[in-house]
Protein backbone atom coordinates (compact mmCIF):
# COMPACT_ATOMS: atom_id res chain seq x y z
CA UNK A 1 0.00 0.00 0.00
CA UNK A 2 1.93 3.21 -1.02
CA UNK A 3 1.04 6.37 1.22
CA UNK A 4 -1.56 8.53 0.08
CA UNK A 5 0.08 11.38 -1.43
CA UNK A 6 -0.54 15.43 -0.18
CA UNK A 7 -1.92 17.78 -2.63
CA UNK A 8 0.54 20.17 -4.10
CA UNK A 9 0.87 23.82 -4.04
CA UNK A 10 -0.51 23.33 -7.68
CA UNK A 11 -2.73 19.75 -7.73
CA UNK A 12 -5.14 17.94 -6.32
CA UNK A 13 -3.73 14.30 -6.11
CA UNK A 14 -5.62 11.05 -5.56
CA UNK A 15 -4.09 7.47 -6.13
CA UNK A 16 -5.83 4.80 -7.90
CA UNK A 17 -5.60 1.20 -7.54
CA UNK A 18 -6.57 1.35 -11.35
CA UNK A 19 -3.07 0.92 -13.96
CA UNK A 20 -2.55 3.72 -15.69
CA UNK A 21 -4.55 2.89 -19.16
CA UNK A 22 -7.93 2.36 -16.92
CA UNK A 23 -6.97 5.33 -14.74
CA UNK A 24 -6.68 7.15 -18.49
CA UNK A 25 -10.51 6.11 -19.22
CA UNK A 26 -12.02 6.52 -15.53
CA UNK A 27 -10.49 9.51 -15.44
CA UNK A 28 -11.71 11.17 -19.02
CA UNK A 29 -15.06 9.40 -18.21
CA UNK A 30 -15.23 11.51 -14.73
CA UNK A 31 -13.89 14.45 -16.72
CA UNK A 32 -16.58 14.31 -18.92
CA UNK A 33 -19.54 13.83 -16.35
CA UNK A 34 -18.65 17.60 -14.80
CA UNK A 35 -18.61 19.25 -18.11
CA UNK A 36 -15.11 18.71 -19.43
CA UNK A 37 -13.83 17.36 -22.67
CA UNK A 38 -10.52 16.67 -23.29
CA UNK A 39 -8.87 19.06 -26.11
CA UNK A 40 -4.91 17.16 -25.37
CA UNK A 41 -3.53 14.46 -25.61
CA UNK A 42 -0.02 14.36 -24.54
CA UNK A 43 1.60 11.12 -24.25
CA UNK A 44 4.79 11.88 -22.33
CA UNK A 45 5.94 8.21 -21.96
CA UNK A 46 5.95 8.00 -25.71
CA UNK A 47 7.78 11.83 -26.38
CA UNK A 48 10.49 10.95 -24.05
CA UNK A 49 11.10 7.78 -25.54
CA UNK A 50 10.89 9.52 -29.09
CA UNK A 51 12.98 12.50 -28.14
CA UNK A 52 15.52 10.86 -25.63
CA UNK A 53 15.60 7.37 -25.70
CA UNK A 54 14.25 7.39 -22.20
CA UNK A 55 12.42 4.83 -20.45
CA UNK A 56 10.05 6.54 -18.21
CA UNK A 57 6.60 4.99 -16.40
CA UNK A 58 2.98 6.10 -18.55
CA UNK A 59 2.78 9.18 -18.20
CA UNK A 60 -0.14 11.26 -20.19
CA UNK A 61 -1.17 15.37 -20.00
CA UNK A 62 -4.98 15.37 -20.76
CA UNK A 63 -6.08 18.81 -21.52
CA UNK A 64 -9.37 19.24 -19.75
CA UNK A 65 -12.17 21.83 -20.94
CA UNK A 66 -14.82 23.19 -20.05
CA UNK A 67 -16.28 25.16 -23.26
CA UNK A 68 -18.77 27.14 -21.74
CA UNK A 69 -16.69 28.46 -19.20
CA UNK A 70 -13.57 28.66 -21.70
CA UNK A 71 -15.31 30.59 -23.78
CA UNK A 72 -16.30 33.46 -20.79
CA UNK A 73 -12.64 33.26 -19.98
CA UNK A 74 -11.45 33.65 -23.46
CA UNK A 75 -13.72 36.94 -23.49
CA UNK A 76 -12.89 38.45 -20.54
CA UNK A 77 -9.10 38.14 -20.70
CA UNK A 78 -7.39 37.93 -23.97
CA UNK A 79 -4.16 35.95 -23.26
CA UNK A 80 -5.90 33.38 -20.57
CA UNK A 81 -5.24 30.92 -23.87
CA UNK A 82 -1.73 30.65 -21.48
CA UNK A 83 -3.27 28.89 -18.85
CA UNK A 84 -5.67 26.55 -20.06
CA UNK A 85 -7.03 24.03 -20.50
CA UNK A 86 -7.12 22.27 -16.90
CA UNK A 87 -4.00 19.70 -17.21
CA UNK A 88 -5.11 16.63 -15.80
CA UNK A 89 -1.97 14.30 -15.45
CA UNK A 90 -2.51 10.43 -14.76
CA UNK A 91 1.07 8.95 -13.73
CA UNK A 92 1.46 5.13 -13.91
CA UNK A 93 3.21 4.26 -10.33
CA UNK A 94 5.48 0.62 -9.68
CA UNK A 95 2.84 -0.79 -8.01
CA UNK A 96 0.72 -0.85 -10.99
CA UNK A 97 -1.46 1.40 -10.08
CA UNK A 98 -1.57 5.38 -11.09
CA UNK A 99 -1.54 8.84 -9.37
CA UNK A 100 -3.32 11.21 -10.56
CA UNK A 101 -2.89 15.25 -9.95
CA UNK A 102 -5.43 17.80 -11.55
CA UNK A 103 -4.61 21.39 -11.64
CA UNK A 104 -5.36 23.25 -8.78
CA UNK A 105 -7.46 26.32 -10.38
CA UNK A 106 -7.11 29.01 -8.06
CA UNK A 107 -3.57 28.76 -7.61
CA UNK A 108 -3.05 28.62 -11.56
CA UNK A 109 -6.11 31.49 -11.92
CA UNK A 110 -4.75 33.44 -9.43
CA UNK A 111 -2.01 34.01 -11.40
CA UNK A 112 -4.17 36.73 -13.80
CA UNK A 113 -4.71 38.98 -10.48
CA UNK A 114 -8.63 40.07 -11.36
CA UNK A 115 -11.23 39.24 -8.95
CA UNK A 116 -14.11 39.12 -11.36
CA UNK A 117 -12.20 35.92 -12.88
CA UNK A 118 -13.01 34.32 -9.16
CA UNK A 119 -16.35 32.77 -9.79
CA UNK A 120 -15.20 31.20 -12.93
CA UNK A 121 -12.65 29.49 -11.07
CA UNK A 122 -14.58 28.65 -7.75
CA UNK A 123 -17.14 26.89 -10.88
CA UNK A 124 -13.76 25.00 -12.66
CA UNK A 125 -12.70 24.51 -9.50
CA UNK A 126 -15.19 22.77 -7.65
CA UNK A 127 -15.61 20.70 -10.88
CA UNK A 128 -12.43 19.57 -10.87
CA UNK A 129 -12.90 18.45 -6.72
CA UNK A 130 -15.94 16.44 -7.79
CA UNK A 131 -13.99 14.44 -10.12
CA UNK A 132 -11.75 13.97 -7.81
CA UNK A 133 -13.98 12.36 -5.40
CA UNK A 134 -15.14 10.40 -8.23
CA UNK A 135 -11.50 9.01 -8.94
CA UNK A 136 -10.85 8.70 -4.99
CA UNK A 137 -14.43 6.63 -4.83
CA UNK B 1 -1.86 51.11 -35.10
CA UNK B 2 -2.67 48.76 -32.43
CA UNK B 3 -0.77 50.37 -29.33
CA UNK B 4 1.08 47.22 -28.07
CA UNK B 5 0.27 45.82 -24.76
CA UNK B 6 2.40 45.19 -21.57
CA UNK B 7 3.17 41.88 -20.43
CA UNK B 8 0.58 40.18 -18.57
CA UNK B 9 1.65 38.39 -14.87
CA UNK B 10 1.44 35.50 -16.33
CA UNK B 11 2.73 35.67 -19.77
CA UNK B 12 4.86 37.60 -22.14
CA UNK B 13 3.44 39.73 -25.34
CA UNK B 14 4.05 40.44 -28.55
CA UNK B 15 2.41 41.83 -31.45
CA UNK B 16 2.76 40.46 -35.68
CA UNK B 17 1.46 42.19 -38.12
CA UNK B 18 1.28 38.62 -39.83
CA UNK B 19 -2.22 37.00 -39.95
CA UNK B 20 -2.79 34.02 -37.87
CA UNK B 21 -1.82 31.06 -39.88
CA UNK B 22 1.42 32.64 -40.85
CA UNK B 23 2.37 33.51 -37.22
CA UNK B 24 1.03 30.35 -36.32
CA UNK B 25 3.91 29.07 -38.36
CA UNK B 26 6.67 31.52 -37.50
CA UNK B 27 6.25 31.34 -33.60
CA UNK B 28 6.40 27.06 -34.21
CA UNK B 29 9.87 27.90 -36.26
CA UNK B 30 11.05 30.04 -34.03
CA UNK B 31 10.60 27.72 -31.11
CA UNK B 32 11.97 24.88 -32.89
CA UNK B 33 15.30 27.18 -33.10
CA UNK B 34 15.23 27.81 -28.94
CA UNK B 35 14.98 23.45 -28.87
CA UNK B 36 11.13 23.81 -28.37
CA UNK B 37 8.73 20.86 -30.12
CA UNK B 38 4.66 21.48 -30.71
CA UNK B 39 3.28 18.43 -28.56
CA UNK B 40 -0.53 19.87 -28.57
CA UNK B 41 -2.47 22.15 -30.88
CA UNK B 42 -5.65 23.48 -29.28
CA UNK B 43 -8.07 24.91 -32.17
CA UNK B 44 -10.21 27.25 -29.96
CA UNK B 45 -11.83 29.15 -32.58
CA UNK B 46 -13.05 25.53 -34.15
CA UNK B 47 -13.70 24.54 -30.17
CA UNK B 48 -15.73 27.26 -29.23
CA UNK B 49 -18.03 26.34 -32.95
CA UNK B 50 -18.42 23.17 -32.62
CA UNK B 51 -19.30 22.84 -29.38
CA UNK B 52 -21.11 26.05 -28.85
CA UNK B 53 -21.79 27.61 -32.09
CA UNK B 54 -19.82 30.59 -30.88
CA UNK B 55 -17.99 32.65 -33.68
CA UNK B 56 -14.34 33.69 -32.21
CA UNK B 57 -11.35 35.32 -33.84
CA UNK B 58 -8.49 32.45 -34.72
CA UNK B 59 -6.94 31.46 -31.40
CA UNK B 60 -4.62 28.59 -31.63
CA UNK B 61 -2.93 27.31 -28.24
CA UNK B 62 0.53 25.72 -29.06
CA UNK B 63 2.17 23.18 -26.38
CA UNK B 64 5.85 23.64 -26.44
CA UNK B 65 8.23 21.43 -24.45
CA UNK B 66 11.66 21.03 -24.42
CA UNK B 67 12.46 17.35 -23.99
CA UNK B 68 15.51 17.45 -21.68
CA UNK B 69 14.43 20.13 -19.59
CA UNK B 70 11.08 18.61 -19.19
CA UNK B 71 12.67 15.01 -18.31
CA UNK B 72 14.35 16.62 -15.79
CA UNK B 73 11.36 18.40 -14.28
CA UNK B 74 9.15 15.18 -13.91
CA UNK B 75 12.31 13.15 -12.63
CA UNK B 76 12.19 15.93 -9.60
CA UNK B 77 8.68 17.07 -9.58
CA UNK B 78 6.46 14.71 -9.69
CA UNK B 79 3.29 16.37 -10.03
CA UNK B 80 4.70 19.10 -12.54
CA UNK B 81 3.20 17.58 -15.74
CA UNK B 82 -0.03 19.76 -14.43
CA UNK B 83 2.07 22.69 -15.36
CA UNK B 84 3.53 21.27 -18.75
CA UNK B 85 3.75 22.32 -21.82
CA UNK B 86 4.47 25.56 -21.85
CA UNK B 87 1.40 27.43 -23.76
CA UNK B 88 2.32 29.67 -26.53
CA UNK B 89 -0.86 31.45 -27.63
CA UNK B 90 -1.43 33.19 -31.24
CA UNK B 91 -4.65 35.09 -31.42
CA UNK B 92 -5.74 36.80 -34.69
CA UNK B 93 -7.00 40.24 -34.15
CA UNK B 94 -9.38 42.49 -35.87
CA UNK B 95 -6.59 44.53 -37.70
CA UNK B 96 -5.20 41.32 -39.83
CA UNK B 97 -2.51 40.74 -37.15
CA UNK B 98 -1.78 38.82 -34.42
CA UNK B 99 -0.89 39.20 -30.75
CA UNK B 100 1.00 36.20 -29.12
CA UNK B 101 0.91 35.35 -25.61
CA UNK B 102 3.73 33.41 -23.80
CA UNK B 103 3.93 31.22 -20.73
CA UNK B 104 6.01 33.86 -17.81
CA UNK B 105 7.91 30.56 -16.83
CA UNK B 106 9.11 31.90 -13.48
CA UNK B 107 5.31 32.84 -12.68
CA UNK B 108 4.15 29.69 -13.38
CA UNK B 109 6.88 27.44 -11.68
CA UNK B 110 6.99 30.07 -8.90
CA UNK B 111 3.71 27.97 -8.27
CA UNK B 112 5.77 24.39 -7.41
CA UNK B 113 7.17 26.20 -4.56
CA UNK B 114 10.57 24.92 -4.84
CA UNK B 115 14.43 27.06 -5.23
CA UNK B 116 15.76 23.72 -6.81
CA UNK B 117 13.24 23.99 -9.97
CA UNK B 118 14.67 27.91 -10.57
CA UNK B 119 17.41 26.33 -12.66
CA UNK B 120 15.06 24.94 -15.13
CA UNK B 121 13.07 27.65 -14.78
CA UNK B 122 15.80 30.49 -15.66
CA UNK B 123 16.48 28.40 -18.84
CA UNK B 124 13.23 27.72 -20.27
CA UNK B 125 12.74 31.63 -19.39
CA UNK B 126 15.42 32.73 -21.27
CA UNK B 127 14.50 30.69 -24.41
CA UNK B 128 10.66 32.11 -24.35
CA UNK B 129 11.91 35.51 -23.87
CA UNK B 130 14.43 34.73 -27.13
CA UNK B 131 11.83 33.63 -28.91
CA UNK B 132 9.83 36.65 -28.30
CA UNK B 133 12.45 38.76 -29.32
CA UNK B 134 12.54 36.61 -32.81
CA UNK B 135 8.91 37.56 -33.18
CA UNK B 136 8.54 41.22 -32.39
CA UNK B 137 11.47 41.33 -35.49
Amino acid sequence: MIRPMSDLPYALVVDSPLPHAAAVARTTEALAAEGFGIVSTIDLQATMKAKLGKDVEPHTILGACAPPIAYQAITVEEGIGVLLPCNVVVRGRPDGGSRIFLTKVDAMLGLVGRADIGPLADDVGARLEAVRQVLRG
